[in-house]
């Protein structure tokens, strides 16, 4: 099994300054490096503690970039829809070059109306400008003379520099995180695939792979050359009592703040955004405990989580866990920890 | 004086693929944080030889700001016209933190018609759009709840997360050419400046740079607190008529590029671009000697070259050379010599 780190930034500026932030994130990767984690994953969010640390995926992942050798740097996931196709593609190419070929892209919708009303973009067209703007960066990447007539934008004869280092195109992955066309849509492109459990139910998301890896074959893609990718919690110790405890404590302040972000739309636009109260109320149900009776997160001693990992390969399939190791403001030695005992009694009991 | 280097890629794929030009600037900008340099500084341009390899200065600077120590990263220059102001503002703000603090911003109109074609913006609205995107930017990184209500963009209230390392905000300079009221602009704002002598005369430029200084003062910034970075080619080597002789083939390759991606438009619409073609006949005209009989460039041994930097602050004041060392396809030795004589041989004779 291969495994990786995702950097989901869940930490306000009192709680710790975001050179604090990027510091530890740095040193995180860095480690991950060392330790043969696969790939090192951050995210694109605005304004809130909730991701807002980081609108620019590719900007850290080249920080990255040049102080590691062998770990892939992946943008999970970068949002068509807030970004030209020109200006992504060309950025997202800067990154495979300056890596020597180590970007794995991920692409996603979005879904936080606030981040939509800020670029002043409709959430209604959050599909077709998600669909447009990959088209339009593959053949930015593939192709020279590119002239696109699209629905949100136009523009060429251009030949995008500089060119991809990886041919034809570095890896793709489309974010899906609940909706079933979207599954099927990323498998029918032959894209690889992201995905996070822990807001819905693992029977309920095993379907939706079905469904991906379904419409991937029919598209004639072969099986098993799918890559895909699960974001997961992940809290290790010795001390499985207290991993529990510390894990619930900065779980419970990781949701708080994607709740806040939630609230903060509903209370400027209560009816636009009364649909999103259910999720709400949802989430704050589902403690850490929960999600460990529901196999929904990496959490206790290096036995524990064997076992964990264990049943989440046998309900998804041969997927890469992608961890969020710092979830809220932890301490960088709670990560560190994670990381360790992770790669040292974890990660051999699933070679191959 | 402080001396910076700067790039500005002239090379095409077939002659340097991106993987080597950006391992090569890397290199570079390592060494110019070892030998003392003040800054590093990198272009953003579009689709063509001429600066082509460089659509997103941030990512390259990013990668440099992670094995430097206190060379200062220089974004020269963003162009605001061409990018969101809420991107590229938290864009910025995270290599801020990334560098612990240590980023300029440059701003520049952009002056490419493909370029403007191909992000759909009108070249009549450059200025507007130049203005406003900074103002943006300003307050975006300043204040909380901030509402934007300007012509291209309306957003707001939001927290533009991160918050920026410097306070109040990273210095800003502005980008300016042959424009009056650019300097005067500048200057009247309180902003620092980033100009190239060598598409005009000195003797012109000194006017401008009068202006700007002028309107500084009658703005009320205290005199001597501008910072300006003068861009200028480079090439030293003890051997000065090799020096010439190189610096001449590589300069002459640089120019073509320039004119082609002008030409390219003329081409395409030859009544719309009629008017550069004077400008394209003054730059075929102007070989790299006529650059040096009018101090436009340090080029020959460090001996020539201390009178050529005399010469520059005799007629300029005080500024900060930034350095192109590596225009057009030139192999890397020739750059990290030029470095090394500038730093050993004619930056001692300018303290302070």
């Amino acid at each position: 099994m291969l495994a990786g780190i995702n950097f989901f930034p869940t930490v306000s500026p009192a709680e710790k300054s975001a050179v604090q932030f990027f510091d530890e994130s740095l040193e995180l990767s860095i480690l991950a490096d060392r330790l043969g984690y696969h790939s090192v994953k951050i995210v694109e969010h605005y304004f809130y503690p909730y991701g807002g640390y980081s609108p620019d995926p590719v900007t850290f992942l080249a920080a990255v970039a040049t102080r590691t050798e062998r770990v892939r740097l992946v943008t999970g996931a970068n949002v068509p829809a807030f970004n030209h196709p020109i200006k992504l593609a060309g950025q997202l190419a800067m990154l495979d070059n300056l890596s020597h070929g180590r970007l794995d892209v991920g692409f996603a919708r979005a879904f936080l109306p606030g981040e939509f009303e800020a670029f002043e973009v409709s959430m209604d067209t959050s599909r077709a400008r998600h669909q447009e703007g990959i088209a339009a960066i593959l053949r930015l990447w593939q192709e020279e003379d590119v002239v696109w007539n699209g629905t949100f934008h136009k523009f060429g004869p251009v030949t995008m520099l500089p060119r991809v280092h990886q041919q034809p195109t570095p890896p793709v992955f489309i974010a899906a995180t609940s909706t079933p066309e979207s599954f099927v849509w990323a498998g029918s492109q032959g894209f690889n695939l992201m995905f996070i459990p822990f807001t819905s139910t693992n029977e309920k998301v095993a379907g939706l792979l079905e469904l991906y890896r379904n419409a991937r074959l029919a598209a004639g893609y072969p099986a098993g050359s799918e890559r895909i990718q699960m974001g997961i919690h992940c809290f290790v110790d010795t001390d499985g009592d207290r991993a529990r405890r510390k894990a619930a404590e900065y779980y419970a302040d990781y949701v708080e703040k994607m709740i806040d972000t939630w609230e903060a739309y509903m209370t400027a636009k209560p009816t636009e955004y009364a649909g999103y109260a259910d999720m709400i109320t949802g989430l704050r149900k589902k403690s850490l405990a929960m999600l460990e009776e529901n196999s929904q997160v990496y959490v206790g001693t290096p036995e524990q989580v064997r076992q964990q990992v264990a049943a989440t390969l046998d309900v998804f399939g041969d997927i890469e866990p992608s961890m969020q190791v710092n979830f809220a403001a932890m301490p960088i030695e709670e990560s560190r920890r994670t990381m360790e005992l992770f790669a040292a009694e974890v990660l051999p009991a699933f070679p191959g």
